[in-house]
């Protein structure tokens, strides 16, 4: 391996951007160069303030300064617009997450890498991600079986949102949590069919406004359709201070599980599982891994759009494959 | 994709092999062309009848009718020889699983399926192989923290013949169990500092010869070195009849804990683990999983030996690459 180190810039400076800063600071190969943004450059306060800060309109003068840009916005409305784009100057890595617009995202960035000779990994983090190469290897090693996804006990920020838009909701939190009789149902091998209902609960963590009828708020979060209606969902009130106190964390975790039977119908039960203290830092923890990846195809000449599922594990660490057969095999 | 099957051929006919026919039957895109024996072929009777079974040395004539080559033998005296004499004529897939031997078996197969063109994945199983996976991905993913692996329960094959060759036991199985409090510890994040003793505890059931001394054999197996003398361990003396009916399964399984801190100090915690009702069923189930990423290997031309480690997810699956996308990610 080329010893001088994988320069890393990020694109993006919320909790992700953050938290690829830290992570980077782990990694024994490699040094974040700088942070685009879309604000003021003078207005961002970095946690290590030797890393410059630039305008994302000079994006196209510092490719040459990065190896790998690491595309840290949200999947809304920012990734599908900044994937295409910067994939033009840079081989990126993003945590795209709306999986259903995953192939025409996929579609879209690799078109533009292809052209320009770069390398883009997309949709990584935990899931899609981690969860998503586990669900590939259940069902791949033991055809004949049923997958199960949990997730929890974790904080949804699309869930959080919903509560606060309701009437009366000063603020407040959701987490989601699998129901662990039908975790241990599935552990065990019973391969049961289960709803949505019966799979997980939702709680919420709310402080009312003012004035506001907490029966009445109740009512109209547990009721929501999409969001809360196909749950058994329990509502607590509190003040803002236990909020402020006791909800700011951004706990995360869940289980993908394989239950079948190979092939003389021994019951075979493959889990992957999470318990994450900050979500985001675990994501970007994710992205930091697969840069190294992404700039190993760079080198070996490798261009077009990748996902988790397409890389080969020994890309994602610092040791050669010849160290990894001995230590890790 | 090509709709025509990947033809399959497995070398021995013991649990492994059988796991393998049983395996490759459950698989949408494989078809099973024969077995190789070192014994007299009309001696075998396979599971499937209208399978034709061959003498190993019919191995090189054969070479055009295989597109993977299954090796089912053993690892300490059948995978060091053939390994590299059947790389030459096959792409090949193998469960060689001495762990320290692995990079100077890499070595002598590499050179082998190098210079014949062909591929040969090796150490393909759950440990080496998935486990070794995800300890790779645990430290890549989170480089500060500690990696722990438990076994168990399962029955441990060394430590079986190991009982059985004491003087005055008749027949036994040996059992490797986790020490669930250490198991908790690791899963809570505390990374402790764990002793062989603190982690695993065996359990033996033993068969006496008529007129053995029961104090004089559990001594001798508590105390014996390597094997026991690291370990707590039990040993329970039952009759023929109980040892037939309730220890003749192979089940074994384990954990792989990766407890971290993401670059804030954040814990995050890692877990993979399988629960197995017969590990030559689950073993048989990867290798052929891991022939079909073999076969793609050959077919876009590489060459040469690779491990779990080199291989991307997606060419564990008969599905195609957008597919994956859409369904999985």
């Amino acid at each position: 391996m080329d010893s001088s180190p994988i320069r890393i810039g990020i694109a993006g400076y919320g909790n992700l951007g953050r938290g690829a800063q830290a992570a980077i600071a782990q990694q024994p190969d490699m040094q974040l160069m700088g942070v685009f943004t879309r604000r003021n450059p003078a207005s961002l306060q970095l946690a290590d303030p030797s890393v410059p800060v630039w305008s994302i309109d000079e994006a196209a003068a510092r490719r040459d300064e990065i190896d790998v840009l690491i595309l840290c916005g949200g999947s809304k409305d920012d990734l599908p617009v900044q994937g295409p784009s910067l994939a033009q100057w840079y081989t990126t890595i993003d945590s795209f997450d709306t999986h259903a617009k995953i192939p025409e995202y996929f579609s879209s960035v690799d078109t533009v890498a292809r052209a320009h000779g770069n390398v883009s990994i997309l949709a990584v983090g935990w899931d899609p991600g981690l969860f998503s190469i586990n669900r590939l290897m259940g069902e791949a090693i033991l055809p004949q079986g049923a997958t199960y996804t949990f997730w929890g006990k974790g904080l949804s920020q699309g869930h959080s949102d919903a509560i606060r838009r309701v009437p009366g909701v000063a603020a407040g939190v959701q987490y989601t949590l699998p129901v662990q009789d039908a975790v241990n149902q599935v552990r065990a091998g019973q391969q049961p069919q289960l709803s949505t209902r019966q799979k997980h609960t939702r709680e919420c963590f709310v402080v009312l406004q003012p004035g506001a009828d907490g029966d009445q708020v109740r009512q109209a979060i547990v009721t929501m359709p999409n969001y809360f209606a196909d749950y058994d969902t329990t509502v607590h009130f509190i003040d803002a201070d236990t909020l402020h106190r006791e909800h700011s964390g951004m706990p995360h975790g869940g289980f993908v599980i394989r239950s079948g039977q190979s092939g003389h119908g021994d019951g075979q039960v493959m889990e992957f599982s999470l318990n994450l203290a900050s979500n985001p830092g675990f994501t970007s923890s994710v992205l930091v891994a697969y840069a190294r990846a992404a700039w190993r195809l760079k080198i070996a000449g490798e261009t077009g759009a990748r996902t988790v599922l397409d890389i080969a594990p020994g890309l994602l660490s610092p040791k050669s494959a010849a160290d990894l057969r001995r230590e890790l095999l």
